[in-house]
């Protein structure tokens, strides 16, 4: 991978290590990258074909039987922080049929009937394919925490139940690359008024969004103890500043890249007799 | 939408009428369509953004709660015959959050103990979405029917319950466009071959390719009577010819822009008090 305007990988520059504190991360900053909107989107398009290509291969691999892996990518944010624009400009430049999206919302009546990792569970990708929450098993300890859905005790368990959890995916070859796009709280505020101030946009906002706004201390100091929590060597945090959507888009392709090429996945050998098949195609 | 070069519309070029015989149609004609390769891709780029718009307005529905409709896309063909590159290339221009494909293999021990339509009716769209799927229960008269994989009063039977099955569908708001990707036996020689000169390409290829295609002449017949027995006014069958993968994407694009076309969805109007939530946001 050519590394164009980054002068450390995204994985080192961005990741949560002990100490980290989200408090003193400015959301305009680009960690790593050394480089302006206009050579942002130059690099996100150039990393398109690689992202392609690691991504075919490992389709190649499941359609083939032979995938050990997966990729499973988490995303996390306030309202506003452009989780969607993630999925539509970073995955979406991958063929859909080796995406598997999960969006998880106010969990159903069914749901909460189970273990909050029930439903997480059901949506872990297939081997070959390429995982992704929009949002996520960490709404449990984020909106769980602040608005007490749960009691502290169980709230307390959880952090413990994802770190077996996700210890145990990793272990089965899911490559885990969590994602917390964080946004200042000014920013929210913008983005909240363009969708006010346009009407094609007026779907996308919710009186609720405003409740949550009102509580935005306790939902850092709730991602602050999550980042704590659940960094997990073989499934850590990664906090990319997102009042520059140019920069998340750009930090969360090279994070996906850097997984893929993890795996490294190689073309499937043919488990037939290539050239008997091409007398056999010839005499058809 | 504009016409560029289509000279009728693809849904009046391409539908399967009264007397419709398949052997009759040339899979390298591009039926209502006076353009090249070139003016093709032109035109297929055009779509894209009338597709993006129409297609952002039904998922702001489904989100909003407001939609009625839904859309889905069934693809049918020999292999090779371009399944994929739709869905890569036609729907894969979309946002992935409105859309929800399908991928239908051979049946699993658990789907066998079912009707044959068990595991269709579960992937049937939500509101609001574009459903893909890439082979549907029309495999279950296809290489059911050339294969007996179930007894010829079963198959028989099938013909009838799909009927039924999308006519119910369609009574719920769901457009069905069904389209077969017509290809030639040549082409798919060819094709076939592409895939084993070159190593990359051979997870792609399986021996079983070419026993099927042993079958070219059965299938073709058991398509004629699919054809014949299960294009209806609600859900009609398009024949696309897919010997020009430019053509066959083209037309595709228009099948579904006609379809949301049809849905015509609107944004979603506020259902919160626009000004008052201006007030709330900037004292927030």
């Amino acid at each position: 991978m050519s590394a164009h305007g980054w002068t450390t990988p995204a994985r080192e520059a961005l990741r949560v290590g002990a100490g980290f504190r989200l408090a003193d991360l400015d959301p305009r900053e680009t960690p790593g990258y050394e480089g302006s909107k206009t050579t942002g989107a130059a690099d996100l398009a150039d990393g398109v074909p690689t992202l392609d290509d690691l991504q075919e291969r490992l389709f190649a691999q499941s359609v083939a039987g032979t995938a050990s892996g997966s990729v499973l990518l988490v995303l996390q944010g306030m309202d506003t922080s452009g989780k969607g624009g993630i999925v539509r400009h970073v995955v979406g430049a991958v063929d859909p049929q080796g995406v598997e999206l999960a969006s998880f919302k106010k969990p159903t009546a069914e749901e909460l009937q189970h273990d909050f990792l029930w439903r997480i569970a059901k949506r872990l990708p297939a081997r070959g394919k390429i995982g992704v929450f929009d949002r996520s098993h960490y709404e449990d300890v984020l909106i769980g925490r602040v608005r007490s859905l749960a009691p502290a005790d169980e709230i307390e368990r959880r952090y413990g139940a994802i770190e077996r959890f996700e210890a145990d995916a990793a272990d089965r070859g899911i490559r885990v690359v969590k994602v917390m796009l964080h946004i200042s709280k000014d920013e929210q505020k913008e983005r909240l008024a363009a969708r006010l101030d346009r009407p094609e946009k007026h779907w996308k906002y919710n009186p609720g969004d405003v409740d949550e706004r009102e509580l935005w201390d306790d939902y850092m100091a709730a991602y602050q103890v999550m980042l704590e929590r659940t960094s997990t060597d073989v499934a850590p945090w990664f906090v990319v500043p997102a009042d520059r959507k140019w920069f998340a888009r750009l930090a969360v392709q090279r994070l996906l890249l850097a997984a893929l090429d993890d795996i490294d996945p190689r073309w499937p050998v043919a488990d037939y007799d290539v050239e008997r098949e091409k007398e056999r195609l010839a005499s058809s």
